[in-house]
């Protein structure tokens, strides 16, 4: 199986479309890595990124569209509603076949290293996190880009990599492996929230649920129903269909069923090949068996 | 969605391994199609070459193929075990995603077309076929090469494509369009070959069933099991999971239960979605939101 790694840049600028198209096209110009989605918005001043491929390439990728985002926008200038902290605000690592999370760690890393070089902060978060208050994105960005001065000269907030002195024009940026999140919803045939709320706490982590499982209940007041909308935080650990059974067996003791389920935007073949094996009870199943994977580069 | 073409031509050559890797590179220089196997039968004396793409580029492909296997093979001096009309004897196209049957269809006329103009009489079968004894592939293919000379003069069996005059190089060729086939095999909890039986004749065509499956018992010895093994001829109209619960159901009657299945060979990613649609109730997924989909040239 081919190792595939996924990025998805966050950057300072959501409204210069010439800006935009200029540091799309340098990702485009890396040989083997293919640009998904550029998803830019004005009221938040910022544009995600996602282009995945081999490692190396998407390192590759990920270095030179630093260096074409850091040369193009200046943070003395910026303002925008969602928080940041620099140009390139965040330069996620997602390992989404054939990896595991250490080898997309070392790739942060790499990366890091190089961005370090650049004279500018790096910091390492979830899975690159050096010690357990980086894990956090929304607590490194705590202060924002308007705080990073104050922030650099604090001894617990030194960089991981790079040098302590501010950028004015680059700001800080936070870089790291982290897991393929799945967005799943499970609606119920009730209109009872209670129900939902009740199935949310059998199932998630912090009522003593399952490790891997963030959750919380939605009326459907349209429809007419309840949902229980789940991050899946490691399909790997905690596989789809366990959950979607636990929802249906808790369900079932107050009379209620599964109306039906909704994943929210883009899961790794990985977690269908799973899905595939439990409910087909195809122990052996491969997602290599599908015709289509014989046409990846 | 992008169209995907498969075809898996046959050639009567299995051991000269120079004149397969011939063919195999006439087919790998034509751009934007994938050979993804080459299966030489020394025994058969005959080679199968699967490869798949944009259907135009396959025809492409297809068409390169058969002028190299054409000049190459002399059918006066082949000899295996395996029926065989010519020297490209068949040449399927299976329309893999995002393809009505009918286009595949198409695409087989225009191959035929061409090669019938190149002076070997063409045959169109399965989904191609222009008359209802013509379908099956075995039926063409009655009396062999040897028997051509004879079976062209029958106007019953007059060509498709090019002329009826014997061409002793190069032989028949069948082509048309035929739907992916799944093969699926169901292991049930029992020793018991009566029940395999009983749950074969509840599930397959000929005794009743559903109309797309064709089905037999076999004994697992070494496991100690019984197998319903199951080719799937249309798994958009008969879906492997409606099959898969009525055995089930079937196998409940006797108190047994499934041990396990098995895909085996290749399916298209299509069979895939559906059967996440139905297991976890999901009915608007899509293959698009798996992100390795978006590696697809």
């Amino acid at each position: 199986m081919k190792k595939i790694l996924m990025s998805i840049p966050n950057i300072s600028e959501g409204r210069d479309q010439n800006l935009i198209e200029e540091v799309a096209n340098a990702i485009r110009q890396v040989e083997g890595v293919k640009l998904v989605e550029i998803s830019p918005d004005a009221d938040h001043n910022r544009t995600v990124f996602t282009y995945l491929g081999e490692p190396e390439r998407v390192l590759e990728a990920s270095k030179v569209m630093f260096l074409k985002t850091t040369a193009l926008i200046d943070m003395t200038k910026h303002k925008g509603s969602h928080p940041r902290l620099g140009a390139v605000d965040v330069m996620p690592f997602v390992p989404v076949q054939g990896m595991e999370t250490k080898e997309a760690v070392e790739i942060s890393r790499q990366f890091g290293k190089f961005a370090g070089e650049q004279g500018i902060p790096i910091y390492y978060y979830e899975d690159s996190a050096t010690r357990p208050e980086r894990e956090s994105l929304p607590n490194i960005r705590k202060g924002e880009y308007e705080g990073l001065p104050q922030k650099l000269q604090d001894p617990d907030w030194q960089p991981d990599e790079g040098s302590a002195t501010f950028n004015p024009k680059s700001g800080a940026t936070v870089t790291g492996s982290r897991y393929p999140l799945i967005a799943f919803n499970v609606n119920l045939n009730t209109k009872d929230i209670k129900i939902a709320n009740r199935i949310v706490k059998a199932i998630r982590y912090i009522n003593g649920g399952y490790r891997y499982v963030r959750a919380m209940s939605v009326p459907l007041e349209e429809k007419g129903l309840v949902q229980v909308s789940i991050n899946m935080i490691n399909y790997t650990k905690t596989p789809l269909h366990r959950v979607l059974e636990t929802i249906r067996f808790e369900a079932a003791r107050h009379g209620v069923t599964i109306a039906g389920t909704e994943i929210v935007g883009a899961l790794p073949l990985s977690a269908v090949e799973e899905i595939v094996r439990h409910y087909l009870q195809a122990h052996d199943f491969s997602m290599n068996q599908i015709i289509e994977m014989a046409l990846i580069e």
